[in-house]
């Protein structure tokens, strides 16, 4: 390979991660949205964020394509062709959060429609530390920084305890007074949001591990 | 590229093809015994299910290497290449529907050592559309079928259905007698799982839609 295709190579590589970066940065956004408009009773943040997922779906399709372009014209192996079908998984979790915040608008919507039932706390808490595992699991990723990505792997079982909890808290309302269900449903709903978006962000850790550490650590008891 | 070349690898994406229907038989195996150790309350079946996920996840990385040796080896171009790239997609998918049904099996183990809470009548047929979907899903992959593609998206809306059903029945149960609610809690974490399977296979005929028609299908309304 000639010094000439190294160097744009790199800058395809490069192009890859910053856009892998810029989507999960807007993915995180439509986290802090999604819950914003849930806490503040901002409808209309709440239909901005639905919006917006298709700028989340855009910029899959646009990664995608380019991790296509670069494995057809620059023919990549070892490393960089692990880095690049690794990018093809990870975008795939990035969009499926997108799908997750989505989620999370419609409920607020509907629950800006009704009554308060009670002060949102722990949600927020929630939706703090998965944007946060989101972050950490692409920079582990950019970076090839396994340590990071086992941090997130740990944090999971923060989130799990948290939405277990609200759970449990939820169904005490429902149980004591049965005008609180259709409200309490609602907020349950966008709790496993969260816990699915804590997930989708421990899956890319444990697919950064691999990559890093190669195939013995992959489905050990250590980051499942 | 030569006629051995050729031939070599149309060897190679028929062996990729070979071994994700593999996966998608164990996987559906899966799906069937977790449920099987849930309703005949058999906990060593339930074991052995969870024992099972190993094998599940020895697949994925075997997939996941064989097309990385493919891409590396053969360089594939267009369809080829949109092929390979979406099998990783694909394992993945089904590697987290094996963790799903470990999660049933866990949960069956728990319930086998309660008195029985109810008949079970809609979780095996939720079960039996979500393993459907995912036949129905690498079906269409393999043979770039996006007919049966759009069905398995549309018939993830009946398993969404039977999910919301058997929630609100569960809840019921929980209201009228408290005594109930350990066990509804489980059976409930259950539908959500299959729920989450059903999600994969639409997550996965989703992409072959995307493959067969091109990027203007994807994410429309058609789909979603």
């Amino acid at each position: 390979m000639t010094r000439h295709l190294m160097t744009q190579f790199d800058t395809d590589l490069n192009e890859i991660r910053a856009k892998l970066l810029e989507m999960g940065g807007k993915v995180e956004k439509m986290i802090n949205d999604a819950m914003k408009s849930l806490v503040e009773r901002n409808t209309e943040l709440a239909a901005t964020t639905i919006e917006y997922d298709h700028e989340i779906n855009r910029l899959e399709v646009e990664i995608d394509e380019r991790c296509l372009e670069v494995l057809a014209l620059r023919q990549p192996t070892a490393r960089d062709l692990r880095f690049i079908t690794l990018a093809l998984k990870i975008v795939t979790d990035l969009e499926r959060i997108g799908d997750q915040c989505r989620n999370i608008a419609k409920r607020a919507r509907e629950l800006n429609e009704l009554p308060p039932l009670k002060p949102y706390i722990d949600l927020p808490r929630m939706a703090g530390w998965s944007g946060t595992m989101v972050k950490e699991a692409l920079d582990a990723f950019v970076n090839g920084d396994a340590e990071l990505a086992y941090k997130v792997c740990r944090d999971d079982d923060y989130v799990d305890t948290l939405n277990e909890q609200i759970q449990r808290e939820l169904l005490t309302y429902m149980i004591e007074d049965t005008s609180t269900i259709t409200r309490a449903i609602k907020i349950t709903a966008i709790s496993k949001c969260l816990e699915r978006i804590a997930d989708h962000a421990t899956n890319v850790a444990e697919m950064v591990i691999f990559m890093v550490k190669g195939k013995d650590i992959r489905h050990t008891s250590m980051v499942s």
